[in-house]
């Protein structure tokens, strides 16, 4: 892990940082407290679809988890996002995207397949993430740790909490189930920590009987639905402060000593 | 409406009341701070079926939304409940209900039915009370008007929010929509106020369909649906906490002038 830049605003330090994972350079940022010790809990951010580690909206919350509940905050560029060179299985995919948008076709199913494929590609970009963080002195791997991503994001983060047993609760949502496509609803159902999902009850990419198959589909044995009004990207403002309770119910602060 | 009884505990004031609405005398509670003064919220609180308008989950939630919020908090006991007289419907529907549940047949229509045509009585009831306790000098008319109720309580609620312009947010849930039963559809497209829904993925009495529908029929522009886990009684308490939240951001303080 190579540190690229460190700046303080407002009393949270945010580090920008490089990581070289299976021969690729992986950019990402940590946010932390500026008066920070070890300990604390580790929030990892996945992105959506389009975005990038340091994405507007993630921005905010991040910011907002370090000041109000001292989590340690860590957002990476997916793969062919932000800094990273889309890759020609992208270009494909935007072109079809595309097409079917403006074909008035449903994209659902284009769109989770695509998702998943890069979601295998991050899980072991977040798992490489997560070793070298729990390895920073200010940090340290005594806090346990928590996920946050919905739409491309949320497919990741299912993929991510099945596979990596230091996830310990997760924000998930705004991604579905499609029958034709089976690996997602197999992956879900490995997921046994707790969940809060998220989905838009008009949601344009996403059908609704899609995203409550996929809330379904998860093992967990606690796991709670948000619903709300609107499309993809309209999530009301106050589900923010409902996931920032969920984690600090559920991400244990254990200072070392 | 004439007052039984005060008591004061932990700065909560319970006055115990009387009203007579329609020739029947509806028994009900009505909390305080001990220091109130007129112009709070006033929070409109409908028990389950079987219970009572102090029974121990209503009352714990009342107490809480006195002391942290301020709220004025009313509780009426229901037609055919707590210290009313159960009348000869009522009795059938219960002898009804055992049977079918003796032998393992869906009651949720059942239910229904016979929640909504408590309902109809309820809602004058509740009129009647809140005019009442507007009339109120530690009270008043100037703070906004809220609703609590799931289950029976919920139905209540529904009938409630569509008739009495004066509510202006309302947590309901636990009950759902039978195709055969069209009128609780109709009512709920008449509530257009913001309401927080509250439903458990493995409801005995409603199913998840049924619950999904009431949901989806509902009017109104803003509404959230909080789905978790378990049986009819399983609400998890952090959904307290969210109800909460939920009335203080809808109820509106005014203080008398």
């Amino acid at each position: 892990m190579q540190f690229i830049s460190e700046t303080v605003n407002d009393g949270v330090l945010e580090r920008l940082f490089e990581l070289d994972v299976n021969g690729e350079r992986v950019p990402g940022v940590i946010w932390t407290a500026a008066n920070s010790s070890a300990g604390q809990p580790v929030l990892l951010m996945g992105h959506g679809g389009s975005q990038h580690k340091k994405a507007a909206g993630l921005l905010g919350h991040a910011r907002k988890y370090v000041s109000d509940s001292g989590f340690a905050v860590v957002a990476i560029d997916a793969p062919g996002h932000g800094e990273r060179k889309q890759s020609a299985e992208t270009a494909k995919f935007v072109a079809e995207l595309q097409k079917k948008m403006a074909e008035s076709q449903p994209v659902g199913e284009l769109v989770t397949v695509e998702m998943a494929r890069l979601a295998s590609q991050a899980v072991p970009e977040w798992q490489a993430t997560l070793d070298a963080v729990q390895g920073l002195d200010f940090v340290g791997a005594q806090g346990s740790v928590g996920y946050w991503g919905i739409s491309m994001g949320g497919v990741t983060g299912v993929f991510l909490a099945a596979a990596e047993p230091r996830i310990k609760a997760a924000v998930l949502g705004l991604a579905g189930l499609f029958p034709s496509y089976k690996t997602l609803a197999e992956v879900a159902a490995q997921v046994t920590v707790p969940v809060e999902f998220v989905l838009q009850w008009q949601d344009e990419l996403v059908s609704r009987e899609a995203g409550l198959a996929l809330f379904e589909a998860l093992g967990s044995r606690e796991k709670s639905l948000h619903a709300n009004m609107g499309g993809h990207i309209r999530v009301p403002a106050f589900e923010n402060e409902s996931w920032e309770r969920f984690f600090k119910r559920h991400l244990q602060i254990q200072k070392a000593g």
